[in-house]
């Protein structure tokens, strides 16, 4: 299969999006600031209307563009998301006040790590999205995992590193990306056996892994 | 990306499947029945997971593999699956029995337009799975579309037809393929503009079609 043919036909298959989200993706082309990619979000926004989370928490807010998409999608969620770039927390209220979700969606300013405290007295959780940097995620994961409802959902972005993952580690040039991959090939190996979810990988942007809690 | 080291990386995270499943798996290899690959059929799964949907209709039977998957994945739903193969149908009722699946599913022998009021009896249903003739799509999903709960969904496989679709027809050497082609084409663009369904493409196995029925 040629991939990217098959990518650009699923592409052109999707419906145009609001101006303002049009004029995000726009953004984030042009000073290159990491959003999910096209059918990485449609794909997430669809399993969110499968789940019909209540509460989400995302990590990783950049400049707000799947959180506006994911309020769009789930009229009636309550939203909270955190990041810790100022300038991106700052772009992302622009965005979050231009859309009119100010009232569903919360951001935080800081590190998702650092806040918990605030984030759990904002929770429980139905959903949480990780989309924040790739070497924590397996923190992010322990840390947040207690504040999810019963039946809930863990979504985590990224966890293919455009392919990487898959790699011959001698490949790679430099150190610090073979760490990081060593990491997020942990991760995923940790979360495919983690007892108490289920999680599938799909192949799908940059690789994304939905685990979904057993029931009790 | 690499998409084959990628996917070689994907199914070998993939949990070990029952000593049954795997006999299926060999069996349809050996007499090249199309069967789900895993991270389609994993997919699928995590899908219907989300969805929890009580009652499955399935077009396609083919040697029983997905419905006994369904059936193991979500011990409290019913599967009725249709097959108008005799030799597959038979190979089905085989495996489900020795699966000790015959109370979850009901397995019918015939074309699935034919026997619609049989299936319509046994309904409705939350979730359609259509993975059988591709020319015939537009077809199924306008003849079970009403059987469908609310929040209903419709999954339909192979509309990627192996990445075809997105070939210049030009390339293609078959007057038939090329026909195929075009219909699966005229299903997808049908698809994602229904004013009463929420779909999306996802690019894996075969290409997975998702189609959420919206709230009235």
């Amino acid at each position: 299969m040629l991939l990217q043919n098959v990518e650009q036909y699923v592409e052109k298959l999707i419906p145009k999006r609001t101006e303002l989200v049009e004029e995000m993706e726009a953004y984030a082309k042009e000073y290159v600031v990491p959003i999910m990619e096209l059918i990485g979000i449609e794909t997430l926004l669809q399993i969110l209307r499968l789940h019909q989370p209540k509460h989400i928490l995302e990590i990783g807010t950049a400049i707000g563009y799947s959180a506006i998409r994911m309020a769009e999608a789930l009229p009636n969620a309550q939203i909270v998301t955190v990041e810790r770039n100022e300038t991106r927390y700052e772009k992302a209220q622009t965005f979050i006040e231009r859309a009119n979700k100010k009232e569903q969606i919360t951001t935080l300013f800081g590190d998702a790590l650092e806040l918990i405290d605030e984030i759990a007295r904002k929770g429980p959780y139905d959903a949480v999205f990780i989309d924040a940097a790739k070497g924590q995620y397996q923190r992010f994961f322990e840390h947040y995992q207690p504040l999810l409802n019963k039946n809930g959902i863990i979504i985590s972005d990224n966890i293919l590193f455009k392919g990487h993952v898959a790699t011959d580690l001698a490949e790679i040039e430099t150190r610090r990306k073979r760490s990081l991959i060593k990491k997020i090939d942990g991760y995923n190996n940790w979360l495919m056996n983690h007892p108490d979810f289920y999680t599938t990988i799909l192949p799908i942007g940059d690789g994304i892994a939905i685990s979904i809690k057993r029931g009790d």
